[in-house]
């Protein structure tokens, strides 16, 4: 029994609940019950208790002493102040692979640049997947620049965020569509700012990206609220 | 039974298991055993594993699938990864500070400087409790900020970032008690920045000011690794 590894188990329960979550199968404001989640999945209440506080550090729920644990809301307050954090997180990111990055980088980075690129010539072409390819590149970018940072608690504060923020790309996915040319312009920027070695080029196009995301984000929320 | 708040109890154990380690009792590398704490404090397994999930949502431990719970090595370069992330959201927090301000908040904050100054002339005259009071004073600041700025995502990373940079504190806290003179001129700097309004001056202060702890822990390390 020793050998089951019950992290894994409840990091697989967090998962299933936190894709739940992303996708708005569950609701902002909506309740998760320990022993309704525990009866379907077939597993121990402690257990869904553990995937509950891993839930929470990725800022999906909020566990509250009397309530349980309830589903995140998503309000303008709620998705600035997310966007705050992150944007901010990503041009520290984005300054520490300039800062770090030195002659036998050079040769990984340049592979990046031609990813990026290839990813951006086949949004040109074609448009059925392009939201999904962006998306995928996006992250793709984001964990070479783990690697090259070195920073585990950066690395983690991010990817806790990760989450969070694609609950917010995903209600935004419908738009995102005609998004494509914006996105597009955004990785050649990052990739001319990386070529250059311009730490201020760099942090403005993430700070651009972060800001146009963010609006419409906010756009879609206003929306559905009336 | 539903009533006794299950998650206070891990936040409790948690707590204890994280001052442990803050003051080092618990040393960097040590093994924490899951059953071994649950028969010490008497509680379940369940929620020492609970806890475990907070101290390392605290950065404080790791968890590895076979091996457990391993108090977080202090090295340099994980001091170094910790302040370049502590240090950018301190400085994250007081530009918003400074954005959100306005008058009506400016009452408020004038009372906080007020008790700034008292603190920094209290350093000035007594010696002996003068650096619990300082660390008290930084963590009043910061409690002040959080009210301000009102992103629960930033206060959340930071609060979790707080007893590892406290446990880099108090490994420093035998030569800190020479500190307080330097501590005392960073005091004024953010409050003179503040109250000039000057983001720029705010930023360049806690950036010296947390440059400047970050050095001492390094060296303090150092001194202890040979």
């Amino acid at each position: 029994m020793r050998f089951e590894a019950p992290e894994s188990l409840s990091e697989q329960i967090a998962q299933h609940i936190g894709q739940r979550i992303v996708v708005r199968d569950l609701k902002p404001g909506e309740r998760i019950q320990e022993l309704k989640v525990a009866g379907e999945l077939n597993v121990s209440r402690g257990s869904v208790r553990e995937a509950l506080l891993i839930l929470e550090r990725r800022h999906l729920i909020e566990i509250y002493p009397r309530r349980g644990a309830v589903v995140s809301e998503l309000t303008e307050s709620s998705v600035n102040a997310l966007y705050d954090i992150y944007i901010d997180l990503l041009c520290m990111l984005g300054r520490k692979v300039l800062e770090r990055w030195s002659g036998s980088e050079l040769g990984d980075f340049m592979g990046q640049i031609h990813e990026f690129r290839e990813v951006i010539d086949a949004l040109n072409s074609s448009a059925d997947d392009a939201a999904e390819r962006v998306i995928e590149a996006g992250f793709g970018v984001v964990q070479y620049a783990y690697r090259l940072v070195e920073n585990p608690f950066l690395q983690e504060t991010l990817e806790n965020f990760r989450p969070a923020i694609s609950r917010t790309y995903y209600a935004a996915l419908e738009n995102f569509r005609g998004e494509v040319a914006e996105t597009a312009v955004f990785f050649r920027q990052l990739a001319d700012a990386a070529l250059n070695n311009d730490a201020a080029q760099l942090q403005q196009a993430i700070w651009d990206f972060g800001e146009h995301q963010r609006k419409q984000v906010l756009s879609i929320l206003k929306e559905e609220n009336t």
